[in-house]
């Protein structure tokens, strides 16, 4: 099975119709500390495609990041608050030890055929990530999760710690999961928190640092997402305002045709 | 008092520890079915803020609009969920009739200088509000809430329902309550929702839509917004893609002097 499917398992809990489940973080997500907040946003979402009453697919998903989650089992509670004809509303939080780790709030959506347009357009002459080399691996970072992913960077990897800040923070890479395995939602969540954070850009030093929220909106279906296949995407993030210990993080998530999969934000902690 | 303040007006219900509040729509903000989404996210931060326990200042909402608000009395319960050293995470509904009408979160956070950047400048050559005319109010429509903003528009403003379809959906206007007030969180939640949907724009015609899901990034705090004070703030929207009934769109908010005072995102349903 693949690691991103081991970490998803997830077990009902007592009677499924209410929404609880157990689960555990896996060793191949780790990051420095806790697991990477991919895969806990892909276990959040997973507790709400699992639930018995879940209608459509997921359109919106709001991740909040209260504390680490700790190397132990955990407890989703998923719950539908509204349930309207062709929406729904769910709060889904993460406990261990009878406190709150994670809160999350999601929209799943049957969605039907309409006018559609896009106006946020793949990025001009993208070299091919079969002709962009792999990073130098003493560029990377050692932490577990990195290496579930392929990350082929055009603009803007990691830093070389030279002290030499940058005036910018947009990096521009192809992703993929190393070990081939179909997109569908759960991946994409994975891959929208692929980004390491701006601020290591800007200053070129490893401060302390953390997402505290991120915010997913899926534009594709899932026949949309199983057409891309296991192919890459092209991921870019920019960094906005980074004020007194927070920066936010927009990013976009293409499919290599050009069709916008995901748009998605975050709210980093950071210390200096 | 504003009309801003007289919406805010939430009671404590019973036991104020425990961050339950009544209130009521305002018929100074209402929409075209029911009232405007963002002084119901106001609202929901406003619980926050009311809350004896609350910790800092706002950092991150996420409101959820889950069905239409009724014209009556709701119930909006805060409850930190998990309360740190210099963050709080909260949950926040508003309910009527029993009923789930609006899901929220927030983070609240104590903020310390750090180094602090933007990398979202201010757009170039912009007319100064000043110089700019208003609108043509048979542009405008007639919903209530637009009544309490001066919307001075630099690109993109209401279409002109010619059935000229714009490529485009990027809107920039100058903002402020048309009725003085110091900007402070609560004021710039309101403002982060006063573009109307990117659709129109796209197909210049008027479908039903409504936001689904808003998040808001605060970057100022009460200082730096209170130094703006009843100036006008450069507001700018983008949409990013349209598929199947839902678009996002993305949008910034900058004081004069090129501050980044917020970024705001949202997920629209449009039927077309």
């Amino acid at each position: 099975m693949h690691a991103l499917d081991q970490a998803l398992q997830l077990k009902p809990s007592g009677d499924a119709q209410l929404g609880h489940f157990v689960g555990q973080p896996h060793p191949a997500w780790a990051n420095f500390i806790g697991p990477f907040g991919g895969i806990t946003a892909a276990q959040m979402l997973q507790a709400v495609l699992l639930h018995p009453r879940c209608l459509g697919e997921p359109t919106t998903l709001t991740v909040n990041f209260c504390a680490a989650v700790a190397d132990a089992p955990f407890r989703i509670d998923a719950t539908p608050m509204r349930t309207n004809r062709s929406t729904q509303h769910w709060l889904i939080t993460l406990s261990q030890a009878d406190e709150v780790v994670i809160t999350a709030t999601a929209v799943t959506a049957v969605r039907r055929e309409t006018w559609s347009g896009q106006n946020a357009p793949l990025p001009a002459d993208l070299t091919p990530p079969e002709h962009v080399a792999a990073p130098d691996p003493r560029l990377t970072p050692p932490m577990a999760w990195l290496k579930q992913y392929e990350l082929l960077p055009l603009v803007g990897y990691f830093p070389q710690w030279n002290g030499e800040e940058s005036p910018d923070s947009l990096t521009r890479m192809w992703v993929r999961l190393r070990e081939p395995r179909q997109l569908d939602a759960l991946a994409l969540t994975g891959i929208c928190d692929v980004f390491f954070p701006r601020v290591f850009l800007r200053r070129a030093t490893a401060v302390p640092a953390g997402t505290v929220s991120m915010t997913i909106y899926f534009h594709a279906d899932a026949a949309e997402l199983a057409a891309v296949g296991t192919d890459y995407l092209l991921c870019q993030a920019q960094g906005q305002r980074f004020k007194n210990g927070f920066f936010d993080q927009s990013a976009l998530i293409w499919g290599r045709s050009g069709a916008l999969l995901a748009s998605t934000h975050q709210v980093v902690y950071y210390k200096s």
